[in-house]
């Protein structure tokens, strides 16, 4: 039996454990390079080499087109939630943003700081249970940029088609929490931004992917670091980038590919939250708290019949080796965080663990 | 024999080794939690436990008053050039800048996008091959701030005294490439930050120390993640911060304690460089190129009497394993970086390296 855990951290998260065992090797003597991965120049051989790699091994995963840059910045998708604006959104212009919770709401402030920001729909009067629906969206004019959150970590809900904003207005999305979950059609975005710590790989670094006509929106009196065409221009090494966190998920990428990529990880994903929503659905004790049409399936919440025992629940899934399993502190309740990365069976054993628990205790 | 090779690379650099050894077990499983230490929720009880010890070892490492904070941040010292005079520059302001090279003149540009900037004194005229002293600096009449680079990578050199700003004007250095390499009498700054992959740790963190009625300065119309407050008050918590990164800075804070802390490595630093300098002040065919008061301890730029042969030198150099030595693009030659992790042995190697290859090619 392994040493580890299963864990449903909602991120930083569970890695696949092949990726651990190349990091762990990397660390010491990088293919033999005589130095440790950490430890190499970021403008070497070797680095330059893993930057290559990833960047083409994204493109052939997620079949990004040729005219659309990747980046590899910091800062994690807060820092780009202040970018995205700073580059894109004049004074005097509107940016669309479909709240969904926690996140969306972040992105809309730092936004107003830069131009005006319009709510093109919320689910905040039923707590954000739910994503809303195309047909129920309202645009304003000419916006010069369209914003959503494709999945929600703290209310579990999650976007199965991407919003369909008016022509020739650059859809943007936040997909921190579900990046590479499945297939992705980069073409219908304008940028797609992501931080790398729920299924890419460690924190402490952001992907950016953005269509290279909306790079030279930004004024060039903006920071030099602030502008996305410095580092489109340097190939995301204009000043010292996070090597490690690139290189992991450099191997991250190439463990996807060998799974059988986004299609094959979304058969995948599909499977696993299915045993935990099929369960919840006929469970008399546990609830699922997302709408059903919006259930993610990267974040599954739910709440026990008697609050009381949630903290119970937690502690002792903990101890039977599931853990991370609290839900966000300001929502409360459960979830279980069921990432790429995450294996098959200790979703099963959660469902196993969840069935003793409501034995026992309802 | 090691498998690993003399890594004089100026940053990502060379790390101690027992540091390197405790990340690769740590990846796995973190302190028996059954998680991997890249894998652990940056707010769940392991990580928090980092964090606070991180802080903790630091303030006795270093001596760090009571009202100074520490933060780990994201974006390098190319992002402080920016994200200090946003938080500390207001545009009828002057901020006060010695020029010492490359990373000065960078955050001297960066500094002229908030507010005026004024040269205290420049060593462009001399190629930058010393640093200027405190007779010669010229102040202007109530600047913001004083900034300055304590150690200049690409020139190899460095201050050996702190610069005196006029009273009651905050000092601020960007010490990224010679922080923790002997005693820092903190008191006398309001700010030092510094890349961590020099003398901390991996590229992705910067450590910044703020003295901490200088973070009440910024206006809060600023975007969230670029006021300094707000790492602040959440304990570089506001968003998630890069785990693994503080994780192993926190482990090179452990190493620099068990060598004794920073007197100890000042001497083993002066040392090491001293091996170096001594060697080129005796050689007829390598010489130094900085000048001899204002040499780094850091980095030791070199040139070859024969520069065609330079190359050869760099080449037969990484086949003894010696790897890393090639000076910066912008001005060619040699350049051993010699950190606070380069073991002694290293530096005794390139010697002996050197004094062969004159033998042999002079």
């Amino acid at each position: 039996m392994s040493d580890r855990s299963y864990n449903f951290f909602a991120g930083p998260a569970v890695l696949p454990e092949p990726v651990i065992k190349t990091a762990q090797h990397a660390l010491w003597n990088f293919k033999r390079s005589g130095v440790g991965v950490m430890e190499h120049s970021h403008r070497g051989a070797e680095m330059t080499e893993v930057f290559d790699q990833a960047d083409e091994n994204l493109r052939a995963l997620a079949q990004i087109p040729d005219d659309y840059s990747i980046l590899f910045l910091q800062g994690g998708a807060s820092s780009q939630f202040y970018m995205l604006p700073m580059n894109m959104l004049a004074e005097d212009q509107t940016a669309d943003y479909i709240n969904t919770g926690t996140w969306s709401k972040k992105a809309m402030v730092e936004a107003g700081k830069f131009g005006k920001v319009h709510e093109v729909a919320s689910s905040a009067a039923d707590g954000f249970t739910y994503v809303p629906k195309q047909a129920n969206y309202t645009w304003s004019g000419a916006p010069a940029y369209a914003h959503y959150t494709s999945n929600n970590t703290i209310a579990g809900t999650q976007f199965h088609t991407e919003p369909v904003p008016p022509d020739g207005v650059p859809l943007i999305c936040d997909a921190s929490s579900d990046i590479f979950s499945g297939p992705i059609d980069v073409s219908k975005y304008g940028m797609v931004y992501a931080g790398a710590q729920k299924n890419l790989g460690p924190s402490g670094l952001t992907l950016v992917i953005i269509r290279n006509d909306l790079v030279e929106r930004a004024p060039k009196t903006l920071p030099t670091m602030l502008q996305y065409r410095t580092h489109v221009a340097k190939g995301s090494r204009f000043n010292t980038p996070p090597t490690f966190a690139v290189f992991v998920v450099g191997e991250v990428i190439k463990w996807l590919q060998g799974f059988g990529g986004l299609k094959a990880i979304r058969e995948y994903n599909e499977d696993k939250a299915g045993l935990l929503y099929d369960f919840l659905d006929n469970s008399s004790f546990f609830s699922g708290t997302a709408a059903a049409d919006s259930r993610s399936l990267m974040n599954v919440c739910f709440r026990a019949a008697k609050p009381e025992l949630e903290e119970t629940f937690i502690e002792l899934a903990t101890q039977q080796g599931l853990v991370g399993l609290k839900g966000h502190r300001s929502v409360g309740g459960m979830r279980a965080s069921i990432y790429n990365a995450c294996p098959r069976e200790g979703v099963a054993k959660l469902v196993e663990f969840m069935k003793e628990f409501e034995q026992t205790h309802k």
